[in-house]
């Protein structure tokens, strides 16, 4: 028998140079203590439906034991029923992560082996006009993107949204010399996180016109603003529009998103799915969802009204509120740095969430509660104030 | 306003050009039609235990709408008890069939942009020892592996097994000059699907001694062998076995596998999944099926039994039956092609499949079923022999 030859080599040598170096997305945190007031996540502080959850609840049964539909075909249809498109303009991810994920692998080339730091000497093979290599958002906006394009090994391209977390015109745009028009993979959260701050379609709509690549427009917010751009994924063949039964239909246990767009997009990031990617309750749970929309709408305009009564009372105590067209609020706190009120609140028993980067790290991002745990945060609020 | 400049461009020239002439993976057929017998799938034709659906039942609540844990810390524990190892040499995938596409991302570089067709003239950049473009597999197995490689654009080394589905020596796969001993990646199915063969342990530890890439062990199939390899994945730095909650815990409903190896090379597969990869009730249905061993033991000795008894019977009735070790046989059948048979058993209402690859064309693979199941096959395959 051979001598092993695997002791020569480390497991790390094993592994792709780039992964090597990959740092990992932080989730927001998910406590292990009860008992705490949990505004860190956005996840929706409302259960599923009592429908969903009794329809879920009788599949549990021996159709466990089986594959489920790996097109999620039922819910494509329903999906599509709903937004007045073809079955073969719906995919459903395992949430909408996932089919984040699939474009940058579907729609932008990774750079060759040991190339990163020099990437951009190597030319585009697809013709001149499209950055086959780079994938492009705001800053900020979902922490995710770049993370996706460091795993990918793409080139990023990262523009500042303005300082009201507006977005910039394109005549600004052009004349930054940051944004890439020709980039082959464009993200854009809407309405944004994790300001919360809505955009309007006839904006969005001209970005989108001038570009070159693949717009992507993450609507994982969208049931709780006044208007969406979903329309623009039906008019532009460029352009693709994603949702999540996540955070508006209060899912995020189950793992369902969907994203719609020209259906040869679509096929692409079909092909290169997992075969299962979409468990069946999931399914199931999504489905029953869809049925019961009174509910949800019942539960999004409760919603939308903490909005404005949180933003009323934080406002009311000395706080900045962003205006917010999501399920959280972006806040800039008085007195002290948003970074100890993060801590402060905490002591409270109130998790929320404060990034540290430049553009944010003067801010609190709350996701919106039930009532009680909204008076919960400002009795907090008003003792740390006290202090 | 500036003009739209998408229109110049088709939706299909925004994909990348290995992804517009990709062939999707075609799962085994879900029939939409009831009361047929399903034998094609590799499906248990048992339930998972009373007690498991009734902890998944009481998991549907409120909780759904939070996020599951991100990296299921509570089922890489248990796992890792009941392996022996530490929870870091542990990852829990969104059905094995993630991990196995995460493994191609992690340990394999794509070929260049537009350099698929002449990759091989593109020189590893990691050492003159290991091909990093490479992922190797044998033929006939799992049916996945072409398709995850050309997903990834790496180059595919496809190797034939023996005509009897055994392991090749290593002396024979030194002569043949196909095998590549540097392949960055090697996926073997072991028990091996489609044929059910199993391979010793210690087969397979000589060949993983001789290999310098990563050598991942599918084991989706081991709860139904005698013996498995797993043993090898805390001996060697470079080999990672997968197993799957699927077949053994009948929950490919609920997508849950796992993979255990090296905490390097684990955490190179962390570091690029998803960050919820894994919904929420199959972490609970996994970890209430490992809290109920006893059932699923007796579940396994069952269609060990039958296993038995289906092949003495389809001998008798004049099918060649290969040796198995998993939950389901491959025959040759007597009298008619097996194409043919495939198609006069679905006349039956008995799904089957045929996979018309030379080397299993003469061959229908059947799942074990229940008792009833399997006595309706064999009620069929009478009739269409007496025809």
């Amino acid at each position: 028998m051979k001598t092993p030859q695997a002791k020569a080599r480390t497991p790390r040598s094993l592994v792709r140079p780039h992964v090597q170096e990959l740092q990992a997305y932080v989730p927001g945190e998910q406590p292990k203590v009860k008992g705490l007031v949990k505004l860190n996540t956005n996840e929706n502080p409302y259960a599923p439906s009592p429908k969903v959850l009794a329809t879920v609840q009788a599949a549990v049964d021996e159709r466990l034991r089986l594959y489920p539909d790996p097109t999620a075909e039922k819910l494509r249809e329903r999906l599509a029923r709903l937004h007045g498109c073809q079955p073969d303009q719906v995919l459903v991810g395992n949430g909408s992560d996932e089919l984040l994920a699939l474009a940058t692998r579907a729609f932008v080339e990774p750079a060759p082996e040991g190339a990163l730091a020099h990437w951009s000497k190597y030319p585009s093979h697809s013709g001149p006009k499209l950055n086959v290599r780079t994938v492009q958002y705001f800053t900020p906006s979902y922490s995710l993107y770049p993370v996706l394009a460091d795993i990918h090994a793409a080139a990023k391209v990262a523009a500042p949204l303005e300082s009201d977390f507006s977005l910039p015109t394109l005549l600004k745009l052009r004349r930054g010399k940051v944004w890439n028009f020709y980039a082959a993979l464009t993200f854009i959260t809407t309405p944004n996180a994790p300001s919360g701050r809505g955009y309007p379609t006839a904006e969005l709509e001209a970005l989108c016109q001038a570009m070159e690549g693949v717009v992507w427009l993450d609507e994982a917010y969208a049931e709780f603003a006044d208007d969406n751009a979903l329309s623009l994924a039906f008019k532009y063949p460029h352009v693709i529009v994603s949702r999540t039964f996540s955070k508006a239909y209060s899912l995020c246990y189950q793992r369902v998103g969907y994203c719609v767009g020209h259906a040869e997009l679509i096929a692409a990031l079909q092909r290169i799915k997992d075969s299962y990617n979409v468990n069946g309750l999931g399914q199931v749970a999504a489905l029953a969802s869809l049925d019961d929309l009174t509910y949800y709408r019942a539960n999004f305009r409760r919603l939308k009204q903490a909005r404005t009564a949180l933003t009323a009372d934080l406002t009311g105590l000395g706080f900045t509120v962003l205006p917010s067209q999501t399920n959280f609020i972006l806040a800039r706190p008085p007195t002290l740095s948003a970074e100890v009120w993060q801590g402060k609140l905490r002591e409270h028993k109130i998790l929320v969430r404060w990034f540290g980067a430049y553009e944010t790290r003067d801010y609190l991002r709350i996701s919106l509660g039930t009532d009680d745990e909204l008076a919960a945060l400002l009795k907090a609020v008003r003792a740390i104030l006290k202090d």
